[in-house]
């Protein structure tokens, strides 16, 4: 798919991929940015949370176990926290700058696992993200759809075959996954034009080829 | 004063100390947290930035050189995450249990440093904080008047005269901490019946008077 020439008027657009752990969004996000980069485009593929300096140290502190307690509304604000330094450090000029951005999480994921996971309540966990990230929306939001036992095997095997341990969220039962699952899920049915939805389980070039001709259909000539 | 018996209707108060970088809050809160216990009260003597292990590691980030860009939505996200913290872990469960809480900084160092000296607004800044705090609200709060270069002054001189370096948000301009000190005063005079206003210029005695007047004035019966 390399040598489909991108419209370069799409050029500054924000990709988003989400969906529960193991569901391949960093295996299709990678992909997607190596497709963009033959298309002559500049990419930015990043990842939440993380992707930047204070941003990977939140990210080590509300993710790796053994941290001290972390409370939900705590666990929200220090994501909301390390996705306001990603969106001013790295992704806002990324976009002014022409490129293509590429990012493992985002808004979405938050509203799913702390709004709806933690039950904190989506609007409330909304509107400490749109203080975070100052209002900025993809352009288009890839989800991967994977039913939770599905996920959890993904994820506690290696490329290898070995086990893979799981952090500290992925580590929640099933039920709890299974209740972000369909929070992801109503968040697209909600904005259908923006969202692009993919069974996690479809084999990987069918997924990338879907998600290359969602991209070629972007909207001319947004502001970024 | 140590002798003046507290009336125990009044345990299980929430009493904060506000104020400019200098202005003697450490000071004033140790004696008043003296001498509650002296009048036979438990007391949960703490302060922001910090106050349970998740906590410190924020407030190292946040204030420490070096940790990494850090903009002014990411530190604000951050302090509203180490009080979310500080309230669910130690503040609510201490109140709860009757004794009284005395704290060195709280909400209102949000709204005035971030809200007013980053400009991010007071009213985005106290929406994220009512989400971090559930809605508790001091008992009293004691606002230490400070003039910036008095604070300056105070804060980079040691107890043995020598120097002491000031950290990220203590080495603004003055200029920054003039309009933080509006900001607290301001405050103030909107809820005069929670507040309690002085000259940090004051003597220590007559400080730690007027705090421990206020205190025994606090009304009876109210629940935490």
């Amino acid at each position: 798919m390399s040598d489909t020439q991108l419209n370069p008027e799409i050029a500054g657009r924000f990709i988003v991929f989400e969906g529960g752990d193991g569901a391949g969004k960093s295996t299709q996000a990678s992909l997607l940015a190596d497709a963009l980069r033959a298309a002559g485009h500049t990419v930015l593929h990043t990842r939440e949370p993380g992707g930047t300096q204070i941003g990977e140290k939140l990210r080590s502190l509300v993710l790796d176990h053994g941290q001290g307690t972390v409370d939900a509304r705590t666990e929200a604000l220090m994501y909301a926290a390390a996705r306001a330094a990603h969106v001013e450090q790295v992704i806002r000029p990324a976009l002014a700058a022409g490129s293509m951005v590429v990012c493992d999480r985002y808004v979405d994921s938050s509203l799913a696992y702390q709004g709806i996971g933690r039950a904190l309540g989506e609007d409330a966990v909304r509107s400490i993200n749109d203080f975070a990230t100052g209002g900025l929306v993809p352009d288009l939001t890839v989800l991967l759809d994977v039913a939770p036992a599905d996920g959890r095997s993904r994820r506690t095997t290696g490329a290898d075959g070995a086990p893979v341990a799981e952090d500290r969220l992925e580590s929640e039962p099933d039920e709890f996954h299974s209740r972000i699952r369909d929070a992801f899920v109503r968040f697209a049915a909600r904005e259908p034009a923006r969202y692009l939805v993919l069974d996690a389980a479809s084999d990987v070039p069918s997924l990338t080829a879907a998600i290359w001709a969602a991209v070629l259909g972007l909207p001319d000539g947004k502001e970024a």
